[in-house]
């Protein structure tokens, strides 16, 4: 299925992110030791995290694996870039054929950017003859991923008459059958990515195709979604102007209008309403899209998923590499990733309606839907960040969505 | 408020539960240290826990708290055991009076059996002038119990139209103003406690009274509500026989029926529907409940909350107690216990109608109702435990609710 690109656009360098600095001990790693100290019996079952008091401020050292750079492919090349595929293919084969490459590029990249061996394992499912089914792929335990998922699926099903109505409200030409059960397809890439360490910001993507279909078989109404969005557990500028301009290039190369709609789209949409806070510093979100071509519609997609890598992996670099930047010590680090994971698991299981969807269709796959899910999250009653600290800033951001390109 | 119970019933021994049994280092403290060496330098942010190669299985101590006897009081006894309550009060203000009775007593009770000399947070809160408010008391990071809530609150609140006509179909007294908005009262006490140890289970417990009322203030439809259901890591067959056996002694003391409907009603509300699996070994829950004088449902809600302590404080003591049963060893205890806390948030924010209506209240406090949540949980792709261990025989049950007495 997968081979290497075939052809590549102007690279940018992670290293050329943090300009005039020097990444000590590169292509070297220093072995070091900190001693745990058991708090003492009478707690055998406190959580030895809480008990930090010798651990060592560990010195930046960035894994191997993450100092390659990440190419930036031309746009629209996508035809040069995934073998197989082709103009001419029906929508819902191209849209396969591309979700499935990028889905190994993506496995492939996360691999070696984790520096340990560590690989990611394969869980195909199926839903029945004539149903679909999936690739679940998920990572756990890596040196510099905590766990990740980046699923394939393509699903085929019928949509009873409610459901149906209420999907006519932004489709027209979706034809209800006498019957009331709609036939439909649809396929998507999702992908999230929870890091190690607490530096490293969560990331998720979802690129998604639907169609209806009409009783002989062809395709009748479609549209596209989608997006992907950024979760730092300490708000860094560099990260959010970064990711966010290079999802403004890809919006921008396909309509003047895409990067605003869908950056206030996701705004709106990965916010947890009750916490008035949102899940991350946004992205880029859409649905039903369909207002042009669905050829162009397509190349949109397919630059988004070509910038996947190139807009996230740097974040993560970054978390290894020497500042002048204030950062907070390993154990407020490790601390407040729990409980910004907490917040995850809250948006996650809570608020959004794609997970409450899945979770309430039967037959639904529940160990795909909740990979998003992070290996760890932590509630605390009430807690408050100190005023001026580097969480307090971050929750600041958090509350306040602005404006990074 | 609170002074010492005025009689005893019969008490039960938190020893009498393990005839035979030899406490062993009673009364005594022995230290014990385990060293903990971080992995290695080059996976630094990996949770220390996952390093548990040299963690020495603790001997079991019982914590000096857990070992007082927990009384039982004699049923129908609320009017001794309560002061400043009399029969003749409105039953919004004896309710009060319990309620607030009993979360003094539970949480002296909690903190005694803490064994830290650790105590609650208390939070007043208020919703205005005339709209009532709250106690939240909230304990964490103790020696014996990891968090835990125990909230009052007495809320004021106008239900719109809509509501209250879904609210009539059960009550059929309720009378609807002719601008459709139905004044309400409702106070209850709920708590939930996660202990540290993994052979120890969480609790959650709930019991509330409701009123709708006239336009001159006066109560209208009433009726009760609430219940209690234990949460076990490991499944324990005596824990369990022993929580419902006190469950169904007080519900059989007051109505033959009880026990036997509200234990199906908390098998029911208590299932995590997509996963198929309960939050725990159940135990009773009831709503609307007003089938007989206001009185009898009082002293029944007085007789359950009377049981409280004496229903769960054992199966924590148990935690400690030398055994001869097969155990997990601690690292195993303590991974399964981060994955049966992920499905205990799984229910409360994915499931639980009470969670999900609170958040979605616009000036709910969120602190308040999310107190419920343990501080750690974790989540592992696609976790299946080996068939035949503890972990599976504790699936097993989850996947099966069954009679315990």
């Amino acid at each position: 299925m997968h081979t290497p690109p075939k052809s590549f656009g102007s690279g940018v360098s992670l290293r050329a992110l943090t300009p005039g600095r020097v990444i000590i001990m590169a292509g070297s790693i220093v072995a070091g030791t900190g001693l745990y100290h058991l708090a003492n019996f009478v707690m055998p079952f406190q959580p030895i995290l809480n008990d930090s008091s010798n651990l060592d401020e560990p010195e930046p050292v960035v894994p191997e694996g993450l100092k390659h750079d990440v190419p930036l492919r031309e746009f629209d090349s996508v035809y040069d870039i995934v073998p197989g595929l082709r103009k001419d293919m029906p929508m819902k084969e191209k849209m396969e054929i591309l979700l499935k490459f990028y889905q190994t590029e993506i496995i492939q990249a996360v691999e070696r950017a984790d520096s340990s061996g560590k690989t990611f394992i394969v869980d195909e499912w199926s839903r029945g003859e004539g149903l679909g089914g999936g690739i679940t792929r998920v990572f756990q335990d890596g040196r510099v991923f905590e766990k990740g998922g980046v699923n394939f699926s393509a699903i085929y099903g019928t949509l009873p008459r409610a459901a149906a109505q209420r999907m006519k409200a932004n489709h027209k030409d979706l034809q209800i059958p006498e019957d009331g059960n709609l036939p439909f397809y649809v396929c998507g890439l999702s992908l999230v990515i929870h890091p190690q360490h607490y530096l490293a910001p969560s990331v998720h993507m979802n690129y998604r195709y639907f169609e209806t279909r009409n009783p002989d078989g062809t395709p009748q109404a479609w549209w596209f979604g989608g997006g992907q969005d950024l979760s730092p557990m300490y708000y860094s500028e560099a990260d959010a102007v970064h990711f966010h301009k290079l999802l403004k290039d890809v919006c921008d190369h396909h309509d003047p209008t895409f990067y605003q709609r869908f950056k206030k789209w996701a705004d709106d949409y990965f916010l947890i309403k009750f916490r008035g806070e949102a899940r991350g510093i946004g992205g880029i979100f859409f649905d039903d899209l369909n207002e042009k071509e669905a050829e162009a519609h397509f190349l949109f997609v397919a630059d988004a998923l070509s910038r996947f890598l190139p807009s996230y992996l740097p974040a993560v670099r970054r978390a290894y590499e020497p500042s002048n930047e204030p950062r907070p010590t390993p154990e407020d680090g490790k601390h407040w990733q729990g409980l910004r994971r907490g917040r995850y698991v809250e948006f996650n299981l809570a608020v959004d309606r794609g997970t409450s969807f899945g979770l309430q269709t039967p037959g639904s796959r529940v160990e795909s839907i909740l990979m998003t899910l992070p290996k760890y999250a932590s509630w605390e009653y009430n807690y408050q960040p100190k005023p001026g600290s580097l969480e307090a800033k971050t929750v600041e951001v958090l509350k306040n969505p602005k404006d990074y390109v």
